[in-house]
């Protein structure tokens, strides 16, 4: 076994998801036969017996050795590399069930992971489906995951969800609101921010120079202003702004085609102005194939745009190519990331803190 | 030949759609080889010199008949019946092109056409793809075709488009205004309107009752009212008094599911709250197949949702399947007008007006 090409490898903490859904068993089977090891280390973060009961309903057979620490991890070892929390018998809560207590615990586990990447011990952090109401009821009531991991992070900036679909990159300028007040903050410095969100993030993933198209918000994009004039005064100057800086951005194009272009490999991306607009054309396109990605915090996060599929726990069967594209696109943004801030491993070691 | 299933079938009137487009050829070649004999009484309504035009360039050879009117056709003659308005030499325009010239003679010959089916000499109206832009240059000046043949027969209640594909319905609550005025006229009053006119439209092409699923309007349908309240106030509400008059109707559902829903076949149409909510689905699903519907208006009206096409226009390979199952749709829901007016061929000749 060489080691070396293992080392220049990011370090990616594995969060196994809500312990009540598939996540254990898709984490398990990715690592069960080494799949990954051309992409990333992974070193599992959470309970060892949550990873033992994803072995026992995934069918395979897994070894691991428990570590205190990322640092302390041996690369050259077969074994999967597991930092043991202690911190949920999977016994104790209800499978494939909404559980505030196994909420809780993902919350913790999480903000736990976050802190070992923080001190610079992780480069990535990569997790396996949540339940948003299972947080919530656990005491981390966030309208999304993404938010909690800006609250957790500290982060002050620009941030948002992406959405990474057979290569092409989905991104929105307002979010979990309502229609009314998504309207009320669509602004040319918000589409700003977000266009520069998107095209830092593709760009870290490996793309040279991503070509952006913008959605409209009115019909017919406005048809010249007769129904409505957003595209006029906000959105057309908001991409001329952001293309003059060197961003490949186009649009505003009409909702009802823009993802027609982009599904047609005219765009690597699309930026729309409201949650429904992406989601209705992401979802039809095969969005729980996808991945999600947090695009603006200092720490890459990736997962499986697909859910605990409660419906499926157990079994055996859940698909795991979404949260091994997970692992890899994560791998990439950190290898990004690791560039521009001017490390890596044969300039100084990955500092340990505390 | 057996005239008799014929002279049961509904006389619609076939208009040619823009000139300078793709409809001269669709129509010719569906006219040529007599496809749709089984489906309805065709009479083109417009200029022989189009006609021909078209049959050139399907390269389909055509025989017609031109009648004063349409109570003069003999159904029994293999020829295509053709009232001749001699408005238009087709040499006289731009080909591929926009026209306002040509837009005027579409209004006018779609004006012509409606008045014949006001005075109950035609059963219902299939016409082949339209330009906006010429028919407004033309003095056509309307949002939509809808709103034309809503002034142009006078109607005063409800309307509105259907969009047709695959054997699903989709319809909207608001159309062609801004997303902010959209907003703003979304009420109970307008969503009730809306699924009975869907109802009543299904009903009308042969579906004994009808499923119909209703979007909402905020991201994951307002979550419980923590993005918008228009589900908890507005939709839901009026969902349920359509339901208690009897429509099959159930929602509000988030917009980035109930596609899927339709899709999936758990329900026959969907109701948008929004123009681009159901375009942007149902261009993905492949809305040029489709065919549109106005419904709500006295007379039917169908036409292929695909445009003039101009990219294409005279190379004979312009698809006609959307134009065929414009004409049988059309055909269905004259037929039921025809049983729900009490009329029949058997009880009282079709009257003739002047």
């Amino acid at each position: 076994m060489n080691p070396v090409p293992q080392e220049r490898l990011p370090v990616l903490g594995l969060m196994l998801g809500d312990a009540a859904g598939v996540g254990p068993e898709i984490c398990a089977r990715i690592l069960a036969d080494r799949r990954m090891v051309d992409a990333a280390q992974l070193v599992v973060i959470g309970d060892a017996r949550v990873l033992e009961q994803g072995a026992r309903d995934a069918a395979v057979s897994i070894a691991f050795i428990a570590y205190g620490a990322p640092e302390d991890i041996d690369w050259t070892r077969p074994e999967i590399a597991l930092i043991d929390l202690h911190n949920l018998d999977p016994g104790s809560i209800p499978r494939a069930a909404v559980s505030p207590e196994s909420g809780r615990i993902c919350g913790e586990t999480l903000a736990y992971i976050i802190r070992l990447a923080l001190q610079g011990r992780l480069e990535g952090i990569v997790f396996a489906p949540l339940n948003k109401a299972a947080l919530h009821g656990g005491g981390f009531d966030f309208h999304d995951e993404h938010q909690m991991f800006a609250h957790l992070t500290a982060h002050r900036s620009a941030f948002g969800e992406m959405n990474v679909i057979d290569g092409l990159w989905f991104s929105r300028v307002t979010s979990h609101v309502s229609l009314r007040e998504a309207l009320d903050q669509i602004s040319i410095e918000r589409i700003d921010q977000a266009l520069t969100l998107a095209d830092r993030t593709m760009r870290g993933a490996g793309l040279d120079s991503p070509r952006i198209a913008v959605a409209a918000l009115n019909p017919h994009g406005g048809e010249n202003g007769l129904f409505g004039r957003e595209e006029i005064e906000i959105i057309a100057p908001a991409v001329a702004q952001a293309a003059r800086r060197g961003i490949g951005c186009r649009g505003p194009f009409p909702a009802d085609t823009v993802f027609l272009k982009a599904f047609a490999g005219e765009y690597d991306g699309v930026l729309s102005m409201y949650h429904d607009q992406g989601q209705i054309a992401t979802k039809l396109k095969g969005f729980q194939r996808g991945v999600t990605v947090t695009a603006g915090l200092k720490i890459p996060f990736a997962t499986p745009a697909h859910g605990t599929a409660f419906d499926i726990v157990g079994k055996g069967i859940a698909a795991t190519g979404a949260l091994e594209q997970a692992v890899r696109l994560c791998a990439r943004l950190s290898a990004s990331a690791r560039i521009n801030s001017g490390r890596s491993e044969a300039a100084a070691p990955i500092p340990i803190g505390s």
